[in-house]
């Protein structure tokens, strides 16, 4: 089959054989819409809804750890069939976060309006999300409106209006619809997500929506939605900050027929679809950095499980690894210091280090290379760096964005 | 007493009544130099000496704890007697760190040649200490003859040129001489540093000297820099980055002939000028984040020792809260957000928030405040947070420079 991948952008993902991209349109049995409702100062799209018309409907959720998680956050955590989610109702321009029992009454209000407007009945079935400015009340009436506007405008390729409604400043479109072949038959696999990291002045959330025609068991979309978030959302970072707001959830409908069994061919085909789609979304959020001219991806290998996700992430956070990037600079000084900080006590620490395939340190010692060369080699847009501890246990990968004057402008220069 | 405090410029440091200031010179028995000897491309100081002429000098000294240590770092802990060292000698220009075992023979050649320079003779009396760029081998021949320079320049008063002689980048001076009236007498102290935090292009590097004149055990001499440098320079970030040479050492020579007794009055006073000493020293270091315009400081209250250090933490190095610093937006989301970042698994978290004083969060809800006040109030140059957690353990704070373009452009536009 030849199909143009223009979803699929970055060396860094392997698609599938089974995998076509669509040029849109949800997942049989889902519908969705986004609408202005007026939170928004700008007056963009800011209220989205999607839901699913089979009743039993499978779900799974991934939320922020964060000590301060917003409204809707502890209300779907509190209130919700996670595993049964059939609609999902989302603003932004506005977090509902720091804003008490008021906030999360009005969180409520939310979920009982698009239990409504979706066709759900349920509430316990209705997700909700916000993303936006924290500490300020949600108006409510513009909210509750744009809920009933959306339930007019719900069609089964909405998924780009919703998918514009839940952006904030999000410079990439970040949605997908994709064809995944299976021995059982064909199933649909769509996903619309919003961030730019936590880059964006006081905008600072992941959100992304997943959807399915297959008929996975909600134990299967628990450990489908576990592995590929482990392996995409939670292994990028732009500045290291965590929301008080992400959400991921998977919904599967059903609707196409095709059963996928645990512990098949199809599981595991199906899952790679899954993980090819979340890994490049997330690339798309490392890449919004506004104005990110470069990524980054960091591969440690030895050591333990521990040690290695340090080393990962004192690397991917470090503004002095993320400046150098931005600048072109192949300073591998900055990458064993930071391997130096998450490591602390080993001191001689025999490190390795090689960027873009050039030996620059070995055993914790500098290695003589050609520094013309590594120069021009870092110009490129996504830059690897390998590290290797002593010692042969684990590996892991890291995505990260750099850091430049874009994003000193946008989070100085915003005024709240 | 009246005199002018030309040093001590910061709100938060309280200046003691038995301090005064002097225009320059160092503690009886030390003597100092400063150099060029072209390791600095610049043609600038670029080595230091300092010695004690008291055999019985004794001595502490606290080293950065990244796992790759420069050499010098490697070959003090290993090869000194850090209860007596008498000498010191410092490069700047080169950290001589990822260096490997000829990185550590070079070290191992400062401190002798330093030995015979300082007038000391045994090599372990000397520390030795580098700073600069990472992963090149240092100018030896440069380096030795720069010993040999100092050897001839020792002044009482040779503090000026030494402290010059450490510094890489460091927009401001960092140097103090102080008089402290004690019930036993007066003795003098003094101390150069250099450290513009982890911000400067690859050089990234806190060095400090300190030296008295006062007869202190080496016990007393641990204890006071280990509780000073914990109120000081290890409240500070800039930009989280932990150097692979970080190195504070104070040396007592004795000379004054004014015994300072454990658990003694005098031990409390003396104890109470090196700690305003080494504070406004980190506030410098904070500063002078080049180009910084404003600090902050993060007074964190409640829950237990260890939930206050994270939030500190979290605050003090959060990008988010840094750029709003820099923008003089007082951008209290940001906060409520590294404080949840902080505090994983415990939402809702009943989290107080105020700024300059104005309280704008309460038990994690938006407290109402005078929106234009506190944006004026975040206008000085120093500006203060303090978070309340719940519960009633434990209190820290924790300094911090801003994040601004002046960053970017130093660590993205130098090119090693």
């Amino acid at each position: 089959m030849s199909t143009t991948h223009s979803f699929f952008t970055s060396r860094w993902i392997e698609v599938p054989g089974n995998v076509t991209e669509l040029p849109g349109g949800l997942p049989n049995g889902f519908r969705a819409a986004g609408v202005a409702c007026g939170i928004k100062p700008s007056g963009g799209l800011d209220l989205g809804l999607l839901a699913s018309s089979a009743p039993d409907t499978t779900s799974a959720a991934r939320f922020t750890r964060s000590g301060t998680q917003s409204a809707p956050v502890l209300l779907c955590r509190e209130r919700c069939n996670l595993n049964g989610i059939r609609a999902v109702v989302v603003n932004a321009g506005n977090a509902n976060a720091a804003t008490g029992r008021p906030g999360f009454e009005n969180a409520a209000k939310m979920q009982g309006a698009a239990a409504l407007a979706g066709g759900v009945g349920v509430e316990s079935a209705v997700a909700v999300a916000s993303t936006g400015v924290i500490g300020v009340p949600l108006p409510m009436s513009a909210v509750m409106q744009g809920i009933v506007g959306a339930s007019h405008a719900l069609r089964p390729d909405g998924e780009g209006d919703f998918a514009r409604s839940i952006r904030t400043t999000d410079a990439l479109e970040k949605h997908a619809s994709l064809e995944v072949e299976l021995e059982a038959g064909t199933v649909r696999l769509s996903a619309q997500a919003k961030g730019a990291g936590m880059i964006s002045p006081n905008f600072a959330t992941l959100l992304c929506f997943v959807q399915t025609d297959a008929a996975l068991s909600a134990e299967t979309c628990e450990l489908l939605l576990g592995v590929t978030v482990k392996r995409s959302f939670e292994r990028v970072s732009v500045d290291g900050q965590l929301s008080t707001s992400d959400t991921v959830i998977l919904q599967a409908s059903g609707e196409s027929g095709v059963q996928v069994d645990p512990e098949t061919e199809d599981e595991v085909h199906f899952g790679e679809a899954l993980d090819a789609l979340l890994r490049q979304l997330a690339l798309y959020i490392v890449r919004d950095g506004e104005g990110a001219r470069r990524i980054g991806r960091v591969v440690v290998r030895g050591g333990d499980d521990s040690s290695v996700a340090r080393v990962a992430h004192a690397v991917a956070d470090s503004p002095l690894v993320k400046t150098a990037l931005y600048g072109g600079d192949p300073n591998w000084g900055r990458i064993v210091q930071a391997v130096g900080m998450a490591m602390p006590g080993t001191a001689p620490l025999a490190v390795d280090v090689a960027i873009e395939g050039v030996q620059v340190c070995r055993a914790g010692q500098y290695v003589p290379h050609d520094a013309d060369a590594l120069r021009s080699a870092v110009q490129r847009e996504e830059i690897e760096y390998e590290i290797g501890l002593p010692g042969e246990g684990a590996e892991v990968e890291r995505y990260f964005s750099d850091l430049g004057h874009e994003y000193v402008t946008l989070n100085a220069e915003y005024t709240t």
